[in-house]
Parts: structure tokens; C-alpha cells; sequence
């Protein structure tokens, strides 16, 4: 768990060293580096002649687009919680 | 909604025109690619000196810490809607 202090990680993604400054611990960055990672490659074997640049915007736009249909996802599962709660 | 049927859109992020195809409707791509576009402004207002690859994995970095904490904070939602259905 995070104690409030700023940490540092040290984290590998697509060949390149990022240093990750935050709250959360290091297991949480490293995992997050790992998701990033793995989809880059997958991105990257589907398309071979993309350049790193658009690789790296196309894996965000990946990301967001996972993370809008969990959002969406969530707030049907939130609104059958509430009507059971009701 | 998607039909199934491919479809091309045309997005604009960091000021870098991309295609998109998949079956999600124009829609939710352009509002994924808004979603992106903001996040890498916000991080690269906040680290000017990044070149735009080291920008753009660090948003893949910021959209998959989001999506985490967001299938953390869901698993924990099911479970109590499983305990109140129970």
C-alpha cells in the first residue's frame, strides 16, 4: 500500500528505461509497465512497419478505449447494485 | 452501435492524423482519441522536456494505472453485489 511518499521505479518498456515517479508502489508500476509492454508487442506483431511513436499513441488509444468500456461496464453493474440495494 | 462491420475513422492526437479501424462506432473512437489527446497534453504540460515517443508510452503508462485501479475498484463492487444477492 502506499504511504504518501514519493517513490521512484525503475521499469522497462518496448527497450527503453522509464523512471516512474509516484505514490504507488513499486509492484503496482512494475505491473502497469508490464500491461503497457505486452500490448506495444502485440500492437507492434500486428503491425510490424508502424514507427515507436505511433505505436506507443496507438497502445494509449488501446488503453483508453479498455478502460471506457470497463467505465461503461461499471456503471451498469453500480446502477443493478443500487436497484437491489433499493 | 457496432454492427460487426469494419469501420475507418480519422483521428487527430498530439497534432499527428491516425487511422482507426475496428468495429466500434466513430463515435466511441473519437472519444477515445479525445481522451488521449488530453492526457498526453496534461503529461506533457507537466514534463515539457519529454520527446513525443517518451510521451506517449507514459500516456499508455497513465490510461493502463487508470484502467488497474478502475478493474480493482470493479472486482470489489461484484463481490459485494455477490454478497447481497447471496
Amino acid at each position: 500500500m502506499s504511504n504518501g511518499q514519493k517513490m521512484r521505479t525503475q521499469v522497462m518498456i518496448h527497450g527503453q528505461h522509464y523512471t516512474i515517479t509516484g505514490t504507488e508502489p513499486t509492484e503496482h508500476v512494475e505491473k502497469v509497465a508490464k500491461q503497457v509492454d505486452a500490448k506495444m508487442s502485440e500492437i507492434n506483431a500486428r503491425n510490424p512497419y508502424l514507427d515507436t511513436n505511433k505505436l506507443a499513441v496507438l497502445t494509449a488509444v488501446n488503453a483508453v478505449h479498455d478502460l471506457i468500456k470497463l467505465q461503461e461496464q461499471y456503471a451498469r453493474l453500480e446502477q443493478e447494485f443500487q436497484s437491489l440495494k433499493d
